[in-house]
């Protein structure tokens, strides 16, 4: 049985909906093997977590994937840049301090880097 | 003598003339070592492959980069969310099921990965 | 000690702005760890190392982003189709020939590829 990990990179918020359909697309094609899938958002991107603002248009989208096991995550420079409250974003979303910095791990970690 | 392996990624037409370039650059630098090059086309890229439609504005480099071992893939999925035939698709364009899955293979086969 | 080695690429000069800003992120947060931050620009984007041009906005971050190590590396086929002289270009950027070629060596060394 294959296993495959892979990190998606998205910092611009009008790449979401591509994004998001590329995630449900592999999920549907791997389907019974072992997939690890994070998505880290950072820069701009990060708004799209903020639920205080209507950016988000496809939360059910987010909400499907992540209970088939997608990882979804913020760069919290980017939080902080743009004024968002941790409150304010969806509950499913982790934190890491540097986004890059979680690039370059994932990918040291044999993650394939993916930006659509 | 060196071995090189890498997949481009395209998911904007606009992308297409940088890319070919990008590509016809490499090869050019790597006259008469091993290289590997794949071009992964998905989202609205798969146009380009449509030759009912006229956006290919440079069939004649596509040629000879193909001739010179480079791989030319669409994405399925994308094909068909842009209701483009295979029939009308360039005949040395191969199709893969779905466009990231191949982009996460080629990476664990050891592909470096290019985003124009 | 953890040991990060990143290659940014940047073919756009409108992801300056962002790509600095990435790095410097990149940089608090390894402080005291081994990093290897090579930043390859191709395309257009070589036309921010030309100080003839006004595109630079930002050449201090530069000069302190060099000084903690980070590389800034210009392909010279883009350099030839923008007519960029050498004698223009910021006093601390490489050249190589082929930005695409050494994005595929890094990447063969280990580095994690990033697109902002």
């Amino acid at each position: 049985m294959a296993e495959y990990k892979v990190i998606f990179h998205i910092d611009e918020n009008n790449k979401w909906n591509l994004l998001l359909k590329n995630v449900s697309n592999l999920l549907n094609a791997t389907d019974g093997e072992k997939v690890y899938i994070e998505i880290l958002a950072n820069s701009e991107a990060v708004k799209y977590y903020d639920i205080s603002q209507d950016l988000n248009t496809d939360i059910e989208t987010m909400e499907n994937l992540y209970k088939k096991g997608v990882k979804f995550v913020a760069c919290n420079n980017a939080l902080t840049a743009h004024d968002i409250k941790k409150e304010n974003i969806i509950e499913f979303v982790d934190v890491v301090p540097t986004g890059v910095l979680e690039l370059v791990k994932k990918q040291n970690e044999g993650y394939a880097y993916i930006k659509p």
